[in-house]
This record gives structure tokens, C-alpha cells and sequence, in this order.
């Protein structure tokens, strides 16, 4: 097992007498830690290292440096697995439903007594009612601090299940929420509607979540692709016969609807290789799939080369009798179509044929996991994770030295809105939750995505058709920032050191159906208690068909393609507790002024300009609607007015942008008309209420002219001073794409971020607590070495762990009955992940 | 020697094969680097590793992990040594002047026959002419292009040195630039007037370089402070004699002039303390330090706690006869004063005994130094480096796979403007290029202000006492970022996979003056093409004395103290080539449009709003002072509108705002009038001109009023039009100092950035070459394992070399004559570093 990749054992170091100790206190022992690295060493022995030199191995203390020559001596690092951590209670609220409870809320759900006519999500018809989601419903923040302040096992919060079901064999088809708890399953257990935290009663059915079934029904092929199949073969190149060897793929834009009353999409066709998305072929059909009786279903238009045709018998004679304006289609045999894909080219760059370098914790790793309560504590700072289908990681009741800081922080919503000549890109405006980026979170590629060093925790979701688990859906890591987080040089006593800069990354991967992006999100946690939210894109591009006339529209990537313009937004919600719950709005602009003083001279004349401070409390919700001030002359924080810091400032937690702080550009676009009112933004504060848990919901995507949370609905007027707020933060990304998005999106410049950061919380920088650091003082005797402390912390010199063998596995998938379900093929997986994005036509 | 900290030998590796591999061509062989490999293990075997196991240490290459446990048998990783570069051309035509060949000019400048009528720096008073500066001037781009395009030895360009003379003792006193070439001196050698760079003809004497002479002459004390003896000591509860052992010290605000026709400053009083610089007393004097008399400085007021006196007897009589409104002193039995200190204080946090993650190149650096040249090269980036006193460090001829993509990247002037309603800060607005960036580079704290991996280049600067060398006064790293640079996650053949994102880290830091903040240069290359340059703040705020009325300007940080508002705007020159010299300036816009296409159903309406992208060269310099746009819809590049990509695209390279884009607030203040107005945007472009090698000049900060370099006279109508253009862009902040900037500033909220970044300059994205990457496939077979391909590059399983035992030792200083000069006593060093702020009385 040495150095093998391996999710934490949640019995791992489950016997450190460390565990022992109540968190409440963060563990505090100057220089007493040898207790538990010689635990670390023993266990490493027994699990770890079953070498002959096992016996003496890892036994260095921090300030035990070897620095001997002689290799025979040198000892094996501790092991790079996590301590366990000690949560503030022994539950986590937010924990997602076991495999155990969903499938008992399913059978109970399936129960006739429930008398919900379901068929089994594998095999309903869009008539049929079945569940289309199971899933933990968090308690109310009143319940939760209840049981944390009292830890009494009988205030812990009930446990409910949250339950979507389409009624498709309804009389009125619709789409309806519901509670279901207290679980586990008992005589007490009831469901009930969930309808308060929407702004409409019913989910109109046509606005569901999406389904394969919706193109493998029979009628999808029959109508949508086999009259125009001898079109398709001359004008694009390729086959659509509903069969596996077909050589072209369809996708569909969104939304399907504004308000409920229909449910419609343009598809574009592309060549089926790899990266389809960037082989847009400029024949697209409008198509009617609304209602539940795939037989109604139609085609309402198709356009080619921007010729527009009501019906597939007016575009086929088109093509027949010569009156279509072709374009020559580019074919597999005219061109190399490796560009869209990831296979390297080019020469290899100079000495990278080398590994570079790699993060190496010698005396062990430094940050704590408890896997079964998915909790993580690092230098100060604990939390809790939680995971959903909608938006996937989330984290909760984020403390650091003991305080907490945050009770909830979770991304809410990720708009994508495009633009085009097209009717497929003119008619994009994705929101992402509707796909599920809890989802669309895949296992993450040890030593690539995350450093070695990093320990994985699962994530698992419900889909229709199963229960899947990705051991590797979250990772967690120390990472050196490369740069000392506060330094100085000084010759006074004292004044010179440095304190370095690490980090703590919790970090999930999205790859939201795989079309356009992949949206890594990134919790930095630094040691001054400032918490950076980064959010970085690659992945392929949703891509145009390129000719003359798009220039305005993007940048020309290959010979028939355009990276089309869109804007990226995503929304956080921050649930941020300063100093308690009671908190108020800071608004602090900066401007000139222009004054005179009794001091000066003539020689500069009596006025001076210079800037002034404005600080403003915003206490109503209506003036909370937030956009950046123009050159970021100025700030926004949550402070509590009644908690001063030493000095007497309100303590508080500022919003600070980081890269990209950008909203939405277009305003007032029907395809995005009230259902993500968030986006035209850089951040917005409202009272907390349970009731406004999101600022989205999934079916907000297929209902801009009637979404079921419509955001602008929390701000109607309520007093923001001394209450319990929510900031809603958004990172963005104006991408005008460019040839070196071909094959992926990079990260670099695809980044955003925001800063959560204390500004005058504390009464000094609590950093300068750390002992990573140095301090140094001026020598006494002139050209002698500055003395040094480093409070006997350096590094070891020890053999690390070598790096497990590569080997990356397919998601396990359980069936609805909680059974190993088989593996999945590769088409099964791709059309679970790629969804409406590459629509393969089935007979 | 294993392990220890080493700056690198400029014979490192000199006999490696690769070194006789002319460069111009990046070496580029497939997996055959196992001769280097073999190289460097057997130097490692003579230079590094003398120990018993040393015969087969370091054997290892990429693609040969040692997997196995037994601990005997793993090997000693390569040396962490950089291996020797290759440059383009066998100089460096930006190297410094040597020791020898700054003596050299030195001598020949203190010739009788130059009739210059010197002093030496060291024993200079004001009233004589002395050398002030001797650097390299470098030559210019056409001579430079000239010679690398042949490699003639006989084309190399002439080496000149730039001269600064205070002319102390003329007629009327002034200060002027000289040219001295060629070097090495020879009788062929002439000094001429440089005054082609500036817009003003001579600098004023008032506005000449600081010197510590000038508050150490006797009459600085007799007049400025022996007269408020008394009154120190009952209203600052402190002592100043002129003595060692005062507990007072005093520090000057700037500008001294604002056209030369004065030099007078506002100094205040501050504790004798560690961190003095959070220690203001609340008494401040403007005084007159014209001219080159001593006797005849006087000073102009006294205000002490708002109140204003024209003369110390006024100021005492109030003093005396109990009409002075006085405050408590805050006094040093009163307060704990260590919060202004790094002491490490607070309980240890939870495992911080144990270090933090190191990072470690297993099989050897991957970047290569020439560190005579200093050139540096790494994954088809290659660059030399320049150092000056004015601002330290500069890259030079930055190029990417063999094609140049910056000649020149260096920044040119940082501004800190300041206010308040107390007379120092209110007069404050520095341009830290008087007090030379470079002249207060120091060197690093190796693992603390660089990895331990980094490896230092020196830095030497002249100053008027002699010549300073820093061993570690640049630092080169590779780092990884801890994400991917790309990546995605697809089923199709060659989708699924990932490029490290590893970049390259050039890094200098400098303590300006040591008053306000250090600030660390990073200049971070990416394998796609891209720069990201970072600034990033730590160490002291320059804090004001706290009281009710301040509240306007700041935070109150400690019980008489306030952190006061200020703007921090630095700008950087960046002579981009894009393509050639033949660039244009591209900005780029998005807005809202309607729109109506035939195509649409009455669903939806024909009616689009989408965005649009509008594409416009700016032909004018006039037109080239630039903002970002509102909520950053749009961008800027520098592109070459002859030079298409495959795509037909003009190749192109952006200026991609980071972290903290922002300009100037203040704009017409006296203190900033001319001498900065580069500040006022995000980034601006003119035409390349060799009589425009800088937006600043070190004279500029006490000149607002009649700048030697008037920022706004480069844009004079000129076409920018295919062009040879530079881009001055600017990185900053909005300080409002919080309770958290005490002790030190966080780098990690005081950062800020720009990316230069390919904007369809390639035809793809060409980090796609990276053979530190992973290519996965799906599996044939269900539930079978993905394959991968790692191109053979896996992390090697060995021992690390040893930290280096820490050690740090002072500057090493060289007297005017060459020779080793003696080391210097704290007191000194501080009086060099602390200049103006931290002004210690003598008799």
C-alpha cells in the first residue's frame, strides 16, 4: 500500500489519542505534538510500510532534522494521510443521504399506501410519474444552533428527505417538490409539499428536468432526422440513421420554455468525433417536445446557411430542385480533425521530459478529515462539507479559532448566455443547475487534478436511473502559495521575519455536460482568516459554425468554426455570521475632496486635494442590489455594529473581488428575463430567511418568464440593519473566445474569484500566530549572520512516500434498490454526462 | 555541502554536453535527456553527495520510478541545481556595470583632467559636487536587434554608462545626467550631457537625491529639535539629545519641492520603537532645507495637536504658560508596544509544529540559468535579466518558442499618496523611484520569501558610500499552481485529460525606505504563452496619529494610531513585439443589441437581445490613455494586423486585467500635479521611442510641477498604427488600512496584477505540447480501468536533499575604490535602509 492512492479510511488513525480531546478548542500545545507524530509513525509501520527498515521509520520530530549524507539513515516521511479530524459535534447536518436512506424513501415513496402511481425512473415514459430526485433537505439554522449549543443528542434536528417527482400521468402534468421525513423511515414519517421556498405553486411539467428519453423515443428520430437524413449526407458530410456508427451528432440549446406553456429547442447538428463541440455543421431544427405524448411532438423549422424552411418537405425540395445556397461541407478526409481533441502535438519543450516539482509534506500532512462526517479542520479553521445534485459542494458552519465565520457557503447558480447569427447560439442562455453540477461532478485525476499529496472524499448524487459514488469528488490539500503571506524587513527588534504563505484548497470539479466548460471551484482558506472562492473554466467551448457574417459575434477558431461571446456568471450564497447573527451592511466609498488647513505655507498654496472615507450603513434590502464602484473605490463588508474590536471598530468580513469581478452584460434578454436577476450584479445582501434558501432552483432554467425563485422577490423592502444577512456574490467571465481555446478553455485566464476577508475583526493579523515562520534579528557584531528563530520548524529530511501507480476507475453505480449496479459502457456514460449537448439519434 | 542554501555557481554544470547546443533553437528531444540526467547525477556524485552511497546516487531517469519500499535502495533525488542555459547571444546587452567597471569610471570620472571638481560620496557635504549614481545605460533596440540578428562580434553594442553628478558647488547648484562611453574606458571614451531622455534641461539642486548628510549635519539638530527639547519629553514622553540612546526619532514626508525652487518637508515624531512607523506623536514641524548651506535651514512651523506655531519660542511659550492643549501622552510604561512588532504571539494552532508541504523537483530543476549572463530559460520561455537602482529588476528580449514576445518588461514608478487631516500625511505622495526600488532590494529569506528549491541571482547597486551586493537579491522558482492548466473530462478518443499547471517564478523583493511597504515582484510565465505580472504588499503602513477627527481618513488601529487611507498605483513598461515591431493597438468592446432573424417562432418573439462585439484600432496616441471598461466589457491588445494566425485572426497579445486593476483615485492634487499622470489610467500606449525609456524619472517625485519626465508629453498625435508601440500598465491599491495591517500587511489581499496573455496569437493552445499531462481513455470492456498515457513523466521515488541549515547574512559592500569595504553596523545599515523615515538626531 505505500504511496498508493487512497481515499481516506474513515477508521484511519481512528485510534490517535488526539481524538480523544473536544473540539470547541482548537488544539493548542506548544511543541507537544511528538505524541501523535510517533502515532503517525507507529501506525505507518502497521498500515503504511512494510518495509525491513519499518521498525525505525518516521520517527522525526519537526525539529529532528537528519542532515546526514549517509542515505542508509535516512528515514521514511510520515505518511501523507490526514489525521482525524474533532468536529463541534458528532453529526453533520448537511450530510447527504446515505445509500441506505434513499432507497428507503424510494420504497416508501413506491408503497402503495403512498399511492403515487410511479414507475421506476429506468423506465418511464414522459406519461409515466416518477421520482426524479431524492435528497437531503437541510434542517432550519434554528434547529441546528439549538442542538450545537446544547449538543444535547435529543435537539439533534430531524432529517428530511427532499423529493421531485414528475406527475407525467396527471391529469394536468406538472412537476411537484416535496418533504419527506423525519427519516429514518418510521410510523412518524409524512410527506408533504415543498412550496415555500418557491415563488409559483406547480412546476409546469413542460419546465422537468431533463431525461434521455426525451430523444430516444422512437418519434425523435422518425421526425426529427430521417426525412432530412439524404440532406444531411450531402450538406454536412455525414449519417444520421439512429445508428451506432452514425458519423453525426445533435445537440440542443436552452431554455425550452419561457413561462411552462411549451417546451421547444433548437438542435444543431455536428460531426460526430471528438470534440463534437467545436464541429458545429450550420443545419439547425426547431422542434416542439411539449406535453408528455411523443407523437404530438414536431418539427417547427429548420434552417441551413441561414435559409429558414417551415417544414422538412420545403428544405428537401429546396435541396432537390437547386434553389439551396450550399456551402461545401469540410469532410474527415479534407482535414485533421485531431485539433478538437487533446492528443499532444509539437515538439516536447526543453527538460520536460522531467517530473516538476512536487508538494511534500514530510512530518505528515497538517490539515485534519473526519471522512464520515465529512469534516475538515486546518490551522484554526473547521467545517463541514455537504454535496448536492443542483450545485454539489457545499461548505458549512466555518469556523476559525472558534468563531464562526460563515454558516453557509454554497454556489447557488452558473448562467452561460451566448450570442450569434445562429439560431443556436442566438438562443442559448444555459443555467447550470438544471444539469446538476453536483451531477456533472466526476472523480478527479490524482496528480493532475489535485497534487498528490491531496485526500479524497466521495461524492454521491441521485439520478433517475441510480445512485452514483465518485470516490474522488472532492479533494483536499495543503498548498504552499509560493510567497509569505506577511514579511518585513527591519533592523529593530523584532521587525524582521516572515510568515509563509500556505493555504488550505477544497477543491470539486464540474464538467456541467460536458459542453462548454469545466468549473473547478476552489475554497482557499489562508491563515489570516481571509477565505478566497475561485471558480476556474477549461473544457471545451460550446462553439459556432463559422462564416463572414459572425464576426460580430466571436473569433474565427477553425475553418468553419467560431468561439462564440458568452457570459459566465456564477452565484454564491454567503451566509456569513460576524461576531453572531445579528449584522448590517458597510458601505464605504472613497472620493476627493478638496480642503484648505491652517498650516501650510504659500509655497504649495493652503488647499490640498485628497481622498475622504464615506461610511454608510444600507439598511433596507431595496438599496441592497450591489454592483462594484467604478475604479473599486470603495468596499462592502458585513460588520456587526455591536461587536467592536479592540479599537472600537464594528468587527466585520469584507467582500473583497478578486479576479474578474464581473455581472452579466445583457439585461432584459427573454431567455433570461427574470429567472437569474442575481446576475446583473456583483453582489446583493438580504435577510436570511428559510424560506429563501436559494437564489435559484433547477427549473428556473425553463422558466425566465415565470421562475420558481425569482430573486428579485427577496428584496421587498426589509430592514438589513442588525439582521441575519446573506451576501449573494458573483464571479464571472466575459469569454470572448480566441484560437488558443482550441482544444480547452485555460484556466489562467478563465479564473474569477472573491475574497471573504476579516477587516478589523480581529484587533491585530492573527497570522502572526504561526509558527511556519521565521524571525530574525540584526546581528550585534558587524558582518556577522543575523540570528534566527524558526520555532523549531523545518522540514525533514526524509524519503517520501513514492507516488501511486496512475489508475483512474468508472463511477460505481448503485441501483435503485442500493445494489451494485453493472458498470456502465462508455455510451452509457456519455449520454448520463453529455446530455442534451450530443443527442444521439437512436432507432 | 548536500543541501545547503547555494547561490548558483556560475561554473555549474559548465561542462554539460548541452551547453555547446547554440540556443535559438529550443532543445527539443523526445525522452533522450538521460545523457543530462546522467551529468547531473555524476556531479552530484563529485560536488554534491560525498557519502558512501555516492556511486549510484541519482541515476534516475523520468520513466524509472522506484516503486520498491525497501528504504536501502532509494536513491538520492538529482540535485536541486539549476543546469546552465543557453542563450541567444554570448552577452547580456543589459548587464549591470561590474565592480570593476563602475571603479573604472569612478576613476576616470575623478581625473583632474574631467575638471569635475569631485568629492567622494562618503565625505560630501552639499555644498560639493560628488558622484551620485554610475550605472549601465542601455543601449539602443536597433543596435541590440542589430547584433542578435547577425551574432557579429563586431556588432555587439557599445557599453555606457549613466552618470549623476550633484554639482554642489557650482555657481548655481544643480544636478545633471552624463553619458560615459564606450567602455571599458580607453581614450576613445567621452562623457557627454544625457538630457535626450528628459523634458526639463537641468534638475534642480532642490530636487536632488536624499542623503542621509542631510539631517546629520549639527545644525539639523540645533535648529530643528534641540529647541523642543523640553517639550518632547512631557508631550511625547520621550527624549531627544542627538544621542544614541534617544527615544524619539523623527521621519519626513514628500514631496520637498514642487519645482525646485525649494526643498522643505514636514517631519513627525515618532517612538523610538520596533515598527516606529505605527508610532506617530501627534508633533510635526515644516522645515526649509533649501539650498546647499546648512546654516541657513530653518524652521517654518510647529503644529502640535492642531495647533499651528510659526517659531519654536511661540511653540514653547504656549508650552509654558499652560495655553497649549495637550494630550496624554501614550508612553511606553503605559503600553505594551510589541504589537507593533512580528513577536510571535497567541497559542500554537493545531499541527503548525510540523512544516508545511516543500516542494520538491525530483529529477532536477527543469529551468535552466546562466547566471554570469542572467539569462534564464524554462518550457520554451527564454529571457535575460537587468537590474537598476531606480527599480530594480527588469526582463529583457522575453521570447516563446523561439519567437520574441516583449523586449523590455520592467516596472517604471511606484506612487503612494496619502491622506489625512494631520500635516504629514495630508503632504505625502511618494514616488518611490527617488528612493530607488532597486537600491532597497534586499536579500531573500530563502524557504520563507522563496521555496527552497529557488535559486538566487545577485543583485548590485551603487550608492553614493560604495557599491552593494546582494547574493540573494532575485530568486527564480518553479511552482506549481496546484490546478490544472487545462483540462476536461470526455469519453470520446483523446478528450479526457489534463496539462499541470506548472509556471515560472521570477521574483525580487524591495523594502522601500522601509516605510510603508515591501513589495515583491513576480513576473510568473505559464506553458500557454501567458505573463502574469503580480505585485504583492507587505511589511508597515506609514500610520498616522489617531484621533476623533481622523475618521475620515482611516482606521484606527491602536490606541493613538490610524491606518491611513492611501493609494498605491505602480507602473510597468511593456515594450511588447507582437509578430515584429509592427504593432497596432486593439481595443475591443461588447454591448447590448436587438435584434430580429427570420427564424423565429412567435414563442419567443423575433426579437433578440444579445450581445455584440465591436473591433477598433486605436490609430492616435492621443487616444491611447485608457481605463478598463465598465464591468470589464471589452479588452485591449497589441496586435500585428499583418500577421494573421491560420485563422486569418491577427496575431495578438492581451492586457488582461488581475487582481485589483485599478488607477489613481486623486487627480490635481499639487503634490501629484505632472509628475505621475500615468496613474490616472489603467494603461496607456505610445509610440516606442529610445527617447522614451521611462514613464518616470528619480527626480520626478519632488518635481510635480516641472517633471524631467512629463508622462503626458509621449502622446503628442502620433499614429500608433503598425507601429513599434509600448504599453504602460499600471497595477495598484486602495489602501484602508484595518487592524489587521498591524504588524504587517497581507500579500494576500494586497496583491494586484496584469496578465500579457496570446489573443489568437497561435493557432491553437500550444501548452498542449506538455508532456507533464495525462492523456486518459475510456475503457473497452465496463468497469475496467481508464488507460492513460503520462508520456513517461512520473514523479521519481528518492530522497530529497536536506533543507539547508538557515543562514542569513548582512550585504556585502565594496568601497568606491573596489575593495571590500567593512561590514556595516546595524545603525548603519538601518540609517541606509530607513533614509528620510526613520531621520535619527545626531550632534
Amino acid at each position: 500500500m505505500a504511496g498508493r492512492y487512497e481515499p481516506l479510511k474513515s477508521d484511519s488513525l481512528g485510534n490517535n489519542a488526539q481524538n480523544l480531546k473536544p473540539r470547541g478548542t482548537v488544539a493548542r500545545r506548544l511543541g507537544i505534538g511528538f505524541a501523535i507524530v510517533l502515532t503517525l509513525a507507529t501506525l505507518s509501520v502497521i498500515r503504511i510500510h512494510p518495509s525491513s527498515l519499518s521498525a525505525d521509520l518516521g520517527l522525526k520530530s519537526s525539529s529532528n532534522v537528519d542532515s546526514s549524507s549517509d542515505n542508509s539513515a535516512v528515514k521514511t516521511c510520515a505518511p501523507a494521510s490526514a489525521p482525524i479530524a474533532h468536529p463541534p459535534a458528532p453529526i453533520n447536518p448537511w450530510a447527504s443521504l446515505s445509500l441506505d436512506e434513499t432507497v428507503q424513501v424510494q420504497k416508501w415513496l413506491e408503497h402503495p399506501k403512498r399511492n403515487l402511481n410511479l414507475t421506476r425512473g429506468d423506465i418511464a415514459q414522459p406519461s409515466d410519474n416518477h421520482i426524479y430526485m431524492i435528497e437531503a433537505y437541510y434542517p432550519s439554522k434554528a434547529d441546528v444552533f439549538g442542538y450545537f449549543s446544547s449538543l444535547d443528542p435529543a435537539a439533534i434536528p430531524s432529517r428530511n428527505a427532499r423529493i421531485t417527482i414528475h406527475h407525467g400521468s396527471a391529469d394536468k402534468p406538472m412537476v411537484k417538490d416535496y418533504l419527506v421525513g423525519p427519516l429514518p423511515i418510521s410510523s412518524t414519517t409524512r410527506m408533504k409539499p415543498l412550496t415555500d421556498i418557491y415563488h409559483t405553486e406547480d412546476i409546469p411539467f413542460n419546465a422537468r428536468g431533463f431525461d434521455a428519453r426525451d430523444w430516444t423515443v422512437p418519434q425523435f428520430f422518425s421526425k426529427m432526422a430521417a426525412p432530412l437524413a439524404e440532406a444531411f449526407k450531402d450538406l454536412l458530410g455525414g449519417i444520421v440513421a439512429g445508428l451506432p456508427n452514425d458519423t453525426l451528432i445533435t445537440g440542443g440549446s436552452g431554455p425550452f420554455s419561457f413561462d411552462g406553456s411549451f417546451r421547444r429547442l433548437w438542435i444543431g447538428w455536428r460531426r460526430n468525433t471528438p470534440g463534437f463541440f467545436l464541429h458545429p455543421l450550420n443545419l439547425y431544427q426547431y422542434i416542439d417536445v411539449s406535453g408528455t405524448d411523443p407523437s404530438k411532438w414536431e418539427q417547427l423549422k429548420v434552417v441551413y446557411n441561414h435559409q429558414v424552411f417551415d417544414t422538412s418537405e420545403s428544405f428537401m425540395e429546396a435541396f432537390h430542385n437547386g434553389s439551396l445556397q450550399r456551402i461545401a461541407p469540410v469532410t474527415e478526409k479534407d482535414a485533421d480533425l485531431s485539433w478538437s481533441t487533446r492528443k499532444r502535438i509539437g515538439a516536447q519543450r526543453d527538460l520536460d521530459h522531467l517530473p516538476g516539482p512536487r508538494s511534500i509534506s514530510s512530518s505528515g500532512l497538517r490539515f485534519r478529515v473526519d471522512r464520515d462526517l465529512q469534516y475538515v479542520s486546518w490551522m484554526g479553521w473547521g467545517l463541514y462539507l455537504g454535496f448536492n445534485r443542483d450545485m454539489g459542494l457545499s461548505l458549512w458552519d466555518i469556523r476559525f479559532r472558534d468563531e464562526r465565520i460563515v454558516y453557509e457557503l454554497a454556489p447557488q447558480e452558473a448562467i452561460a448566455q451566448y450570442t450569434g447569427n445562429d439560431p443556436f447560439q442566438s438562443t442559448t442562455a444555459w443555467l447550470d443547475r438544471y444539469f446538476g453540477m453536483g451531477l456533472s461532478v466526476r472523480d478527479m485525476i490524482p496528480g493532475y487534478d489535485c497534487p498528490h499529496e491531496a485526500v479524497y472524499l466521495p461524492a454521491t448524487t441521485f439520478a433517475t436511473k441510480g445512485i452514483f459514488t465518485r470516490e474522488r469528488g472532492i479533494c483536499v490539500f495543503e498548498h504552499d502559495s509560493g510567497r509569505p503571506l506577511t514579511r518585513h524587513l527591519g533592523y529593530g527588534e523584532n521587525e524582521f521575519g516572515a510568515v509563509k504563505g500556505y493555504e488550505l484548497v477544497i477543491r470539486s470539479i464540474s464538467t456541467v455536460g460536458n459542453y462548454d466548460y469545466l468549473v473547478s471551484f476552489d475554497y482557499i482558506f489562508h491563515l489570516d482568516g481571509t477565505i478566497e472562492v475561485r471558480l476556474s473554466a477549461s473544457g471545451y467551448l460550446q462553439a459556432g459554425f463559422y462564416d463572414a457574417e459572425q464576426g460580430h459575434y466571436g473569433n474565427r477558431i477553425w475553418e468553419t468554426t467560431i468561439g462564440s461571446l458568452h457570459d459566465h456568471v456564477i452565484n454564491f450564497k454567503v451566509d456569513l455570521d460576524v461576531a453572531g447573527t445579528s449584522n448590517s451592511l458597510l458601505k464605504i466609498t472613497t472620493s476627493q475632496e478638496i480642503i484648505t488647513q491652517p498650516w501650510y505655507e504659500d509655497d504649495w498654496g493652503d488647499e490640498v486635494i485628497q481622498q475622504k472615507i464615506t461610511r454608510e450603513y444600507i439598511d433596507n434590502e431595496d438599496d441592497a442590489l450591489l454592483r462594484f464602484p467604478t475604479n473599486f473605490q470603495g468596499s462592502f463588508a458585513v460588520v456587526n455594529q455591536n461587536e467592536t474590536n479592540k479599537w472600537g471598530v464594528p468587527r466585520g468580513y469584507a467582500i473583497h473581488p478578486g479576479y474578474s469581478p464581473v455581472h452579466n452584460t445583457i439585461v432584459g434578454s427573454k431567455r433570461l428575463l427574470n429567472n437569474a436577476n442575481w446576475a446583473r450584479y456583483n453582489l446583493a445582501v438580504s435577510r436570511r430567511k428559510e424560506t429563501e434558501p436559494s437564489s435559484s432552483s433547477m427549473w428556473n432554467f425553463n422558466l425566465p418568464g415565470a421562475p420558481p425563485v425569482d430573486f428579485h422577490k427577496f428584496f421587498d423592502g426589509e430592514s438589513i440593519a442588525q439582521e441575519d444577512l446573506v451576501a449573494w456574490v458573483n464571479v464571472g467571465m466575459h469569454h470572448l473566445p480566441q484560437a488558443e481555446d482550441a482544444p480547452n478553455t485555460r484556466t489562467n485566464t478563465a479564473a474569477s474569484s472573491f475574497f471573504l476577508t476579516p477587516v478589523n475583526y480581529f484587533d491585530y493579523d492573527v497570522s502572526i500566530e504561526s509558527t511556519n515562520a521565521i524571525l530574525l534579528q540584526s546581528p550585534e557584531k558587524p558582518g556577522d549572520p543575523f540570528s534566527h528563530d524558526d520555532y523549531g520548524v523545518r522540514p525533514a529530511h526524509c524519503i517520501p512516500e513514492p507516488v501511486a501507480p496512475f489508475e483512474y476507475f468508472p463511477v460505481q453505480i448503485f441501483d435503485l434498490d442500493g445494489k451494485r449496479a453493472p458498470p456502465a459502457t462508455v455510451e452509457e456514460m456519455r449520454r448520463a454526462a453529455e446530455l442534451y449537448h450530443r443527442i444521439k439519434m437512436e432507432l
